[in-house]
């Protein structure tokens, strides 16, 4: 089964298709650049949703559900956005097909011609600020603390899946305020709610930091983000958080009645994360075996494996454990399928990547033991049976910190100051990582170092030292280190 | 506040769109037939959906995620599909905008035609059953149990927000079985599934039955239903199951290799839900001061509103009884806003159909006593502070139940039998609801029947009795009475 993989030393790349599919995450579709989120795939997604919901519901946000379809007009209202969103779109152009007159099937009915073409929503800022106007008269209406969970549609020309598909799931949250520090303030306390969530539950972790202006959201003051390392040392924009300020409000007219009797424009946030954090968390954590999941986001964290064979008093055994763990709240599936070997099924609960594996056989049981091995660093103990409920409820506990420490010493171990053009080079070529470097704060400086290296600026972290230096390319003066990477 | 709403007596119509936008469940939306769900509609929608994809994994069925577009010709594959659903359908056939040269915004971009022209989901079936090929090999590789939670568009012409839009949102459950019986036994679990959903939770009787032929699903080969009954005497289809057969199999060439070894084309159901139900559900209980919610699916089960201003005691005594309430499930929240007056809160938590209203006074207080006010009945009574939690538990079950048997009393007493043409065209003009008749059988009788009355077939109910009678229209005979009504 694990010689299926590619290794990630081999091919990466390969490596990760291979997970996406073995572990049957995802198959390609036969539309372009779509996929299909298979059921293991999907309960991934369902549980980092559930989190980041009540996360979101924790903090006061409400959701609500706005429509699929902007009018085309609606994307030009707000300059900057027309510029970084309005060009690969899917377009709706007519909304009947009839019979082929020649018996070819259905054709689209030319009849039936949109009078203004709707676009499928690559995000939701401008329709949901047309409503916005309806919803808000004076500060009594303030704030507005919406998040949706939709499909978006950006027609991307290269996809890999989850990390890139023309179709994909997120949440997006549309915030209105009566100030400017409000409106501030909830996007950094967004960007702090998606890093814990990362952290905690993905066991993934990131760094905080602004966009330049460059990488900003088309339509924002501030974009914020966190950035994580995938294990071939290329970074990943993990979630964005936008101060808008007024640019939506004034683009869609959204005025309020403020505590001075003042008519003003309200103030803006907007911030999501997508499907593209399952492409992270494989990439995260995974190895060429097949798929490790922390245990907080593992459909079925623990599977019992009567060996050899599922005799009665085995699967009595494993039910017992099995309920003993559910009432710790621990998701468990017994197998006891006859007809798979149990190297067969080891094989495949690896793939899949369930964090533990409890093997059940006669001669263990007879010793008052049973066999747990552990998914992320494959190591086996024997177990006494009377207290294996307590033992396997700590290990996933500490599954989830090794987890989170594996990958923070990988991702610290490859954050590299450069202090020399040559060194900076040589950094993103061949060690790769996060390369801490000083830079002249202009988007000339940045397009270029892109275009010598495929290093992008992936962010000014919001811990970054105040310490004068000269930017790495061009020598001028610099207050404070960024983060270059090549990225995802 | 009230006096807003137009009466059900006057304009049940009206009556429903007040009761939409004043209860703030839905907006109307900038694109023609696409409502916004406001927070308390999707509140409600969140907690019907959470309801159902309990039960659905509860029966075995897993989620997934499947393109939100369709290639244009795998509509044309099944016949009987391509004729009920490749009509009114949004078509995208570009991907690309780009500056309108003449500085008009955005326009097409005529190169990004596409080869072959998308259709925005209208139901999943050729999709699923496309990629269903690629996974069943044998028998081994059934049952697969799917289910999917989506937005789909139906070009409608003329909408009602929840109960017929052009996008909306539902669950699509589409199964493969290796056996005919398996498949029939899955679509007729599934109907038990909605009938127990609307009537435990959404406290909304419903008859079990089979469509006529003419009102089937598009490539089934059977459709069952539950159909529900509006205060207004028209039915409402509130959910489906199909028995498709070896329909999509066919048209898509999914074979499997059954146990004695030969090739077969593989069996399947679907079945949905639509926020249709959030449509049905308002209809069903609420009155002319507003919504009425069932306690089980109430984003807010209990309202306290301190009387009349918030002193800190009352407050204090407020947070002691919602923390008792909370721990038996209730979800409770506090209104000690200043600025708005009781009567107004009062109304105001009427109509967004709160079940239960406690309103706290000092002089109730210094009595030991606190005020209980039910939504459904209007009743208030006193009851001792010291035992209100378990009393406001029990009244919410009491609740429940009381919509439910109000419901159905309607129900009953609006399904009546007719064994003359006159008879039945005066009942279904006069006083509505299920008309309960023989039928002959064919198409053309039932069509004649709505041309002249505009009532349709509702069902086959899976109870009627074995009767020989003569059909309502021509005479020829029948071997059960049907039920037929006006319906959305």
């Amino acid at each position: 089964m694990a010689k299926e993989i590619t290794p990630r030393s081999e091919d990466y790349s390969q490596w990760y298709l291979d997970i996406v599919h073995k572990a049957r995450m995802a198959d390609n579709s036969p539309v372009r650049g779509c996929m299909v989120i298979k059921p293991h795939g999907f309960a991934v997604w369902e549980k980092m949703r559930d989190a980041l919901d009540a996360m979101f519901k924790e903090t006061g946000h409400v959701n609500a559900y706005f429509p699929l379809f902007i009018p085309k007009s609606f994307l030009s209202r707000e300059a900057a956005h027309v510029e970084g969103f309005a060009k690969e779109c899917a377009v709706v152009t007519h909304y009947r097909l009839k019979n082929d007159p020649n018996g070819g099937g259905v054709v689209v009915d030319p009849e039936a011609k949109l009078e203004e073409e709707l676009i499928v929503r690559p995000t939701s800022e401008t329709i949901i600020w047309d409503t916005y106007k309806d919803w808000i008269q004076s500060y009594r209406d303030l704030p507005i603390l919406i998040n949706q969970w939709a499909n978006v549609v950006r027609w991307e020309m290269r996809t890999r899946p989850f990390l890139r598909t023309a179709e994909f799931l997120w949440q997006e949250g549309h915030t209105a305020h009566a100030t400017s520090e409000e409106a501030v303030k909830e996007t950094r306390m967004i960007l702090d709610v998606y890093a814990k969530f990362a952290e905690e539950f993905m066991a993934m972790p990131v760094i905080k930091g602004l966009k330049s202006e460059n990488e900003r959201f088309a339509g924002a003051v501030d974009t914020y983000c966190i950035e994580a390392l995938m294990q071939d040392g290329k970074a990943l924009q993990a979630g964005t958080s936008h101060f808008l300020g007024q640019n939506f409000a004034k683009a869609f007219d959204v005025l309020f009645l403020n505590k001075e009797n003042q008519q003003e424009h309200v103030w803006a946030t907007s911030w999501g994360v997508s499907t593209r954090l399952v492409g992270g968390l494989i990439m995260t954590h995974s190895d060429d075996d097949g798929l490790v999941l922390p245990p907080k986001l593992a459909p079925i964290q623990v599977v019992i494996v009567p060996i050899p064979k599922p005799f009665p008093n085995l699967i009595e055994v494993a039910e017992k454990i099995a309920a003993d763990l559910r009432v710790k709240g621990v998701s468990v599936k017994i197998d006891a399928d006859e007809q798979n070997r149990p190297g067969f099924k080891f094989a495949e609960y690896e793939m899949i990547g369930v964090p533990v594996r409890l093997g059940l056989g006669q001669r263990d049981l007879d010793a008052g033991q049973i066999e747990v091995a552990r998914r992320d660093t494959k190591e086996k103990t024997s177990v006494p049976i009377d207290t294996i409920a307590d033992h396997v409820a700590q290990l996933l506990d500490d599954i989830q910190n090794n987890l989170f420490e594996r990958a923070r010493a990988y991702r610290d171990a490859h954050i590299t100051e450069a202090n020399t053009w040559e060194a900076f080079e040589e950094l993103i070529e061949t060690k790769g990582g996060f390369v801490s470097a000083h830079w002249d704060g202009t988007t000339e400086t940045e397009v270029a170092i892109k275009e010598k290296t495929k290093a992008t600026l992936r962010c000014i972290p919001l811990d970054a030292k105040e310490e004068a230096g000269k930017c790495i390319l061009t020598g001028k003066p610099s207050a404070r280190r960024v983060l270059f990477a090549k990225a995802y």
